[in-house]
């Protein structure tokens, strides 16, 4: 955990040092600025002529959240929100084929009680400031999204997932013998509804392209090479609403369930510390690390 | 304010001094009986052999939902229901091509306070009636029905939608920067889910009559010569129904939406007052309709 | 009442006695062995090398829901859910062609108010044991299920229709003048969402199997011969997936509706009593019953 928090430290003197200007500088002045900053975990695009920047979550080998890109990203998007020129986020993965593995099991595993609450605190935090969010959010799913890679593009406005049977997306924590905290399943059935909810969360499905669009946990699958040109086109229609009132809208649909996980937030921090620190989970969760790492051997 | 307020009050007064019956007479003796009332917002066709009342807007040019159409309405729909010989009302529009426009924008620009709180607390008044109302209400959409021409509709218990791409539907109040109230965003929920309506809403979407088939704006589409007949059709489906049994049920579903409502009504009330007081909002309302004139002109 | 209550002591004496254990050596000792309990209203076959047991509804002629029939399914469940044995149940019917015809009518009809109050009690029971039950429950739906055999179905976590026009299912209250409980209406909501909810139950609609499948009332129809085998087959679909996550996520899904249920409870009872004793009400539920002895003289 103290690594951890090192590293944290690291990434925001390393922003607050001017790596976020020196980044759009770089990116304008061609591709290859994104290779400058290696060490960061999330690359930001921005394109202050559109108002759109491309936020790439890039952690290999299969962005997983860690709290290290968590807080990286938090800060990224903290300072989009600060800039008034941004009013949209285009939000991918720098590494096609994998969007997002989800939250990152080895800093709930081995751990102590303090890092399984500065780890839960901010993937809380990714959810308080992604979901009722004032810039447009516009999820180019580029890649598989399971468990958190789910909740990633279930918390934007728009969500386009390419068109590649690998691809599938959904909450499938009860797989691992997880549950989906409260504020996961707000999340889904305020997009697919409560029935399609209760059967996707206990059978921890996950679904292909053409039934994630059936069910509603996408608004849009093509062609993989048109994932991004798509998102930068829908893009556009949101962004040509009025930002007040658009903004507005977005809170009145989204605040109550905001405001729920609010209320709950100290009561669910403790749950998942609790959860979490139990010798039969941390079993479960040692035997599946063991296992997904004797496949890669 | 004051002439929209003498203005009612004669509204009533022809009501309260016999114009209803003298209007169903003249009704029932001929096609030219509506002629008679050139001054009404609001045509009533009762048929007391079958318990049903057409009420049709007639609020040139564009049925827009003035002070004066929406008291008149809630008068006559006050009378429908007192009066134990109808038991359902098809709401339509007299004139083709047109539902209603919604709310009348002249009555929230360049007038004072007072006129804002008039005029809003007529809305509210409007919804209040109608959405738990005992009748059943059908709506009969034989033109467009943008922002509260589409909650006109969403507040009847079945809607048909006459098959012409011109004829949208839809919540498009940001696109004139302005926010439905969330009681429209209510009404709108409980018809079409929380997803679409969060997509619909932000984006102001117009639903031609396919799409709004399928995100479930209408409950049918057909072609416009028969929009009338398939509502009288649909109204015998719901009249078949035991009215007491039925009533209750639809209180059951409505009533939470309902209560929620009352509870915040003074202060959305006050929220409309301020929020239409600000210079910039009256600044694009008088913008837009500027333009609507010179488009007439 | 005396005899029902009787009647169901005997059940329960039977139960107690042992005639779990017997039936189950019964069962596996051929099919000659539900036989043996013709009293019995619930048939249950339990596979204790799969973990599931069969429940059959056997209420000739039309699998009514009777208090004695309740009290046995309860009872018959509860033994289910303490024994860790078993971990799924398929919900089907003795008599194919009827599922359940929902409940009993002679309980609520010419009856005192002691007994509406015991028969309201257990029809709440069956309700707050079944939703929330930590077990996996499959309705195999072998028959038609209106009103209360359709509560039946959508308690379950998964439901598959026979394909057969005349097994339509539905809450059609309104058709008899009577008022589907709000935990009825909840239940269907949680299911088919709000809009279809309102109409469904105001017009007290019965759907067959093809438009049962797309409202979402079902989950699947497949071909009569095989309701069974799919049921199992989903089953093990849904026992692949660890108990204890998929329990808190089923009760993280359906508490709210079972907390607010719970909180009415006392409420509920008192309002089905005083309805059911109405004159109007005994009246016209008298006038059915005497219409359907006719249908079958």
């Amino acid at each position: 955990m103290a690594l951890a928090a090192g590293r944290r430290v690291t990434a925001r003197a390393l922003l607050y040092a001017g790596a976020w200007l020196g980044r759009t500088q770089a990116m304008a002045g061609g591709g290859d600025g994104a290779r400058r900053f290696a060490n960061h975990r999330v690359l930001v695009e921005p394109d202050a002529a559109t108002g759109v920047a491309v936020m790439k979550l890039r952690n290999p080998p299969v962005n997983s959240l860690s709290l290290e890109l968590l807080t990286e990203f938090v800060i990224s998007l903290e300072k989009l929100e600060n800039d008034k020129t941004f009013r949209g986020v285009i939000l991918t993965s720098d590494r096609p084929g994998i969007f997002s593995a989800g939250l990152d099991l080895t800093e709930m595993c081995g751990k102590n009680p303090a890092h399984y609450a500065e780890y839960w605190k901010a993937v809380q935090e990714l959810w308080l400031r992604l979901y009722p969010s004032n810039l447009v959010l516009v999820a180019a799913i580029n890649g598989a999204s399971p468990a958190g890679g789910c909740l990633m593009s279930l918390i934007c406005d728009y969500r386009i997932l390419a068109d590649n049977p690998k691809y599938v997306i959904g909450l499938n924590e009860t797989l691992l013998g997880i549950i989906a905290p409260f504020w996961f399943k707000d999340t889904l059935v305020n997009t697919i509804g409560h029935r399609a909810s209760e059967r996707a969360l206990q059978l921890g499905l996950l679904f292909p392209p053409a039934e994630a669009l059936q069910v509603g946990m996408v608004d849009q699958v093509v062609p993989e090479d048109q994932v991004q040109s798509t998102a930068l086109s829908m893009m556009s229609q949101w962004m040509a609403i009025p930002d007040y009132a658009r903004q507005l809208t977005k809170i009145m649909m989204r605040k109550p369930t905001v405001d729920h996980m609010i209320k709950q937030r100290e009561a669910d921090l403790q749950n998942f510390i609790s959860f979490i620190s139990r010798d039969s989970i941390q079993k479960s969760l040692q035997m599946y690390l063991e296992k997904l790492k004797q496949k890669k051997g």
